[in-house]
């Protein structure tokens, strides 16, 4: 049995290894670390590039050029305003609901009033939620938990500055915005992901795109998939010391419970997003108001490390890096939603270029043919 | 090429003959034509039983004593209230939204209000959508087509005669009950087909039944997938007598147009559903106040095996059959969705009791590794 309580008897399931079409946009772990966004490496991406310009290469092909670059941002304020009757279906949403689904109702809420009505718009759409989806779940954050109707349309550059300021009415801090880039560019495309696939099947029907985004979005929501940097929070905080954290760690070693945040279904060596997150959530720790997250984190990945030979994924340091901005921790999937949108449309543009309708098949493990019993001889 | 627009270069896409996992809930095209739920052939289920006991076959495991079909009905009979939330969210839903989108927002809209929280509530929650997905469209369509906030509590016995109830406002005839019982079956479950692969490739991050119900609404939503019987309705209420129709389909075969309702991915003979549907059909003709509808539909059927040698396939006659009881052609999909939620969730529960998170690899056919370019040498 592996860790998804599946026994190898049956080949087909979870299609690991397995094609299931061709991409463009990305390689994970061809090196056994690596990860490319169109043969761009991650490492160079969050070094030197804004969020938006890796959103531009993945929903448009290239790097863009300043200009390009200063007119895609300009779109993307635009987009920023809330339809009405959006607001009015993000107020019905009670402040106990789970974020993500509140992701995916605004998200299918917004197909309703702007149909796509044929696939010529698809950059359009795409754009739209990349702008709306910081705008859905913070007006429904705010509303629910504060009683406050906030103004969604805003002039801040960035999507991650956008997101920080609806959350908490003030203006970022450049270091928080550049967190913010870094965060998003290593959350925006994985490849064959779960929710990826989602999107991709389906697109294969010819469906729109919202559809398949919604698809993603309640993919992304299970605990297998999204939800580990919340699961990892959910972990450190608990601790009040690296020692605390040792002793914690090695209880649940013991008893057999799983670690969230560390090894990856395709990366066997590390995750080259983790240390690309974990040198912010330093430099966030120094100016934060519990520090010591930092350091229990760093002993987390020791233990784990020592202990198991495991190594962090992308998501362990996010958790210590976003609680150090102030984002509640029932917020930290749907951020993930708002940067891999771009990857999910970038999927959703690629397989309406060279479609097949995604129909696998199964292995039948049902009763033989049984005659039909009339209702009263039934037992 | 084949009709998707795929070239045979690359062969994963589609996953066309591969399985994906294993499922003991239906057999299609085992004998090139046969249709099996749990070993019960489709014809014997559609000549003798209620949708209602189809339903409790697929989601609880077998056919149903006569007690358990009272109670069953009797609880889905009191699952039928709908939310106040839920209406206040259907009733911003324009009339020009499309009625997909609404099944799609509906079900999204009550996973906040009624969240899974356990998965020993999949039963329960899948009664529940069962129940309400004919007052969800039902109550959009009543107030934003006719401006009516229609009551949704009522004891209509069938799931078939209470969507005619909530859209006519009249109890319908036992001729209609018994059409819809039959449609209804028909449609419930069909093993790996897109949309039933998307609930699955969801549940597989172990995410909740809404999100998976949302994500097969959004994949039978595309052309490719639901949808045939809306577009068979559009053509053959283009001509007034049959010979109109003959002309017609050989101009739309001499243009290479595609004929909407014929043919099938999997079964190569016929599809067993044809007979069943298209019995009704004729039935309902001698009634009905187009009744050359149906001859139309007729020829149609002889045109396309004698030019063609295709089939219909379950869409075709439903087109007339749903138009000869009055239902207006945008509902002919959604009516796809109330039936076939049964065959979803019980695939839902299937791949939660074997889980492995479904993560295919792609085959990558993107640019090689790229070195960073700094803004001001782009192109």
């Amino acid at each position: 049995m592996d860790r998804d309580g599946h026994s190898a008897a049956l080949g087909g399931e979870g299609l690991r290894g397995q094609s299931a079409g061709r991409t463009a946009l990305c390689t994970v772990g061809k090196s056994g670390t690596g990860l490319t966004y169109r043969g761009y490496d991650i490492t160079d991406l969050a070094h030197h590039a804004e969020f938006e310009e890796v959103a531009y290469l993945l929903l448009k092909g290239k790097l863009p050029t300043r200009t390009e670059l200063a007119g895609y941002k300009t779109t993307l304020i635009g987009y920023r305003g809330l339809p009405l009757a959006l607001k009015a279906v993000l107020e019905q949403i009670p402040a106990n609901a789970h974020p993500m689904d509140v992701m995916r109702t605004g998200c299918s809420m917004l197909g309703n009033l702007e149909q796509e009505q044929d696939f010529h718009e698809e950059y359009d759409k795409a754009d739209r939620l990349l702008a709306l989806l910081p705008a859905i779940i913070c007006y429904w954050y705010r509303y629910s938990h504060h009683g406050v109707r906030i103004e969604t349309y805003c002039d801040e550059e960035s999507i991650g500055g956008y997101f920080l300021k609806m959350l908490t009415d003030e203006s970022p801090s450049t270091l928080h915005k550049n967190v913010m880039h870094c965060s998003l560019i290593l959350y925006a495309e994985h490849e064959f992901n779960a929710s990826t696939f989602a999107a991709r099947v389906c697109a294969s029907t010819l469906s729109d795109i919202y559809s398949c985004v919604c698809s993603a979005i309640g993919t992304l929501r299970g605990p297998l998939h999204g939800g580990a940097n919340e699961a990892a929070m959910a972990m450190i905080e608990q601790w009040a010391t690296p020692d605390d954290a040792e002793a914690g760690i090695l209880a649940m070693l013991e008893n057999k419970e799983k670690i969230m945040g560390f090894g990856h279904a395709i990366y066997r060596e590390s995750d080259p997003r983790n240390a690309l997150i974990k040198r912010w959530a330093a430099e966030l720790s120094k100016d934060a108001e519990h520090p010591e997250l930092y350091a229990v984190s760093e002993r987390v990945e020791a233990v784990m490390k020592r202990e198991k030979n495991l190594f962090c994924n992308a998501d362990f340091f996010h958790a210590s890096a976003y609680h150090f901005m102030g984002i509640p921790t029932k917020l930290f999937t749907p951020i993930f939603v708002m940067s891999r949108v771009t990857g999910w449309a970038a999927h959703v543009f690629e397989q309406r270029e060279h479609n097949r309708i995604i129909r696998p098949s199964a292995d039948y493990t049902g009763p033989e043919s049984q005659p039909w019993v009339e209702i009263d001889e039934r037992v």
